[in-house]
């Protein structure tokens, strides 16, 4: 596939997608005071970003209020009281998982809501669902992505099948997302030329969600991106699941369109990111994310782990072998 | 350039370097006690590492003995109390910096000293002092690299000029060097493609040497080598000046020759690198670094900056912009 753009010129196709509060709640049940998602919101705003997710709109049948911050949920009346009738060029995102959504009941029509694009979370065997709510969002009037989820584990013909299938859907984006940070940048190009090759032949945009476990997170999004990928996720300081994500900071400071600025965002990261971190939400970068990432494999022991507090990263790297090889 | 193996075979051609103690002694003066240093030398042998780089041969009239540990300076019989007469595959490496070193009296014949790779640092400019110090140390019998600093500094007319200059000399590897993690992957496959041209006509391999600033020192590493670069450096935990470097474990997890292990090493970051972190000595990404490094310039005010306890992004940023266009 030929290479798009080069690294002086601005790509009129990108856009840059913060999920930081909703990959971020991984990391802390979702529970972000108001303050701290208003900020973000107006950070973003002048930080040229194009998409700000939310959160998920989490079945309640299945998750219990209680127990979660209200991004799990996402009510439209919450995201209004952020973002008010949302008069910004900041669109709004939300993210819903298939067989954990209420989707006919809590995805309201779009013109009576704050929302403008519902990303759908499917694994590779459960397309025929996502199809199924990606029609259902898109008549209510919402523009959608479709994440497939752990790719790194699918095999090639698999994904293409599903992109096939995924392509006569009303769907916008396909979206690879890399939750095990197991991918190598020479991987990424190459879902990329796949994504991108299927995404052209019925009008599609392609996206690119990456985890850091390897600290590969920014590799894997702007290789992607050169390739051909235009939706760019990203959270603040990196804060998500386990090893993180692609940080919008390193993100905005190399894309050469001025409307990006990375200031607004080093706000953020003083005023509330780094206080998190002081307060005990963790995420980032760390040897047991880094071994999950080397075996392509969940960062579920990982998040136990270090949750433990351990630092035997020897004893662990042999309990791992044990989990994956049992 | 055609691409040198892929992602599931062994390439014969890689040399893994370890710098810990070198660019690691740039955070705490060299002062590492003699046990790190042997449990890190035991573990390199155990990891299969290639090279092991002790420190530097620096000058003992321009820098007192007693400002810094003694591995500033590497005496030969320092060396030998931890290696003996080094009866390992694991080969000994010092740095040599063109100007602040007396090669003529410092290093000794070859056949007297437990090193085996004389890395001559250089800046672009300071190409035919170098010339002189490679020429020295190759007739006393050692293996020599050239590693040419601060090359996303440089320009690509001046970088093919040098490397025709040393093509001549007895230098057996060239290296690339980022020292101001600025550069992205795409910046580090075109250099290496262009190392690689000249070092193919002269019969010398090519090398790398990334720094973290933008958290792509491994994607760099890693990328260069695709293309075509086979001597590696990396660092136990990044271990570094300002951001760090390469993270060994990452490296050994990626390459897929059975003789590299990772968990040698994850014992060395569990025993003794974490500690130091929690004694105090700083390194790794930081959001200072990173914008030093998407500034293309010296991550010298970032490390004042992180030393002073500061964490008024916005504020430096503004500081960073005055400081380079003054």
């Amino acid at each position: 596939m030929a290479k798009k753009g080069d690294l002086l010129s601005v790509r009129q196709d990108i856009r840059v997608v913060d999920a930081t509060i909703r990959d971020g709640g991984l990391c802390n049940n979702f529970w972000f005071d108001d303050k701290f998602v208003k900020d973000l919101f107006n950070a973003n705003v002048k930080a040229g970003v194009d998409y700000m997710e939310f959160g998920y709109k989490a079945s309640k049948e299945i998750f219990d209020e209680k127990d979660f911050g209200k991004w799990k949920f996402c009510n439209d009346a919450d995201i209004r009281k952020i973002v008010g009738d949302n008069k910004t060029k900041l669109k709004i995102a939300v993210m819903a998982d298939v067989g954990r959504t209420d989707f006919e009941k809590d995805i309201i029509p779009k013109k009576d809501s704050p929302i403008d694009l519902i990303r759908i979370a499917t694994y590779i065997n459960t397309i025929p669902a996502a199809v199924e709510m990606i029609e259902d969002c898109a008549k209510k009037g919402y523009e959608t992505s479709i994440n497939i989820m752990a790719v790194s584990k699918a095999n090639t013909e698999d994904i293409r099948t599903a992109l096939e299938i995924l392509g006569q859907s009303s769907v916008n984006t396909f979206y690879i997302v890399d939750s095990y940070g197991a991918l190598y940048p020479e991987q990424a190009r190459r879902l990329a030329d796949i994504y991108c090759e299927i995404a052209d032949k019925y009008k599609k945009n392609v996206g690119i969600h990456a985890h850091n476990n390897q600290q590969l997170a920014f590799a894997n999004t702007i290789e992607a991106m050169t390739h051909c990928v235009s939706y760019l996720d990203a959270t603040v300081d990196g804060m998500g699941r386990g090893a993180g994500n692609c940080p919008l900071e390193l993100l905005l400071g190399f894309l050469k369109n001025p409307k990006y600025k990375v200031e607004p965002i080093l706000k953020i990261i003083e005023e509330h990111t780094q206080k998190m971190k002081d307060d005990g939400v963790m995420w980032g970068y760390d040897i047991p994310y880094m071994l999950t990432g080397q075996y392509n494999t969940h960062p579920r022991p990982a998040i136990s782990y270090v949750k433990e507090g351990r630092t035997d990263y020897f004893k662990f790297s042999n309990e791992l072998y044990d989990i994956i090889n049992s």
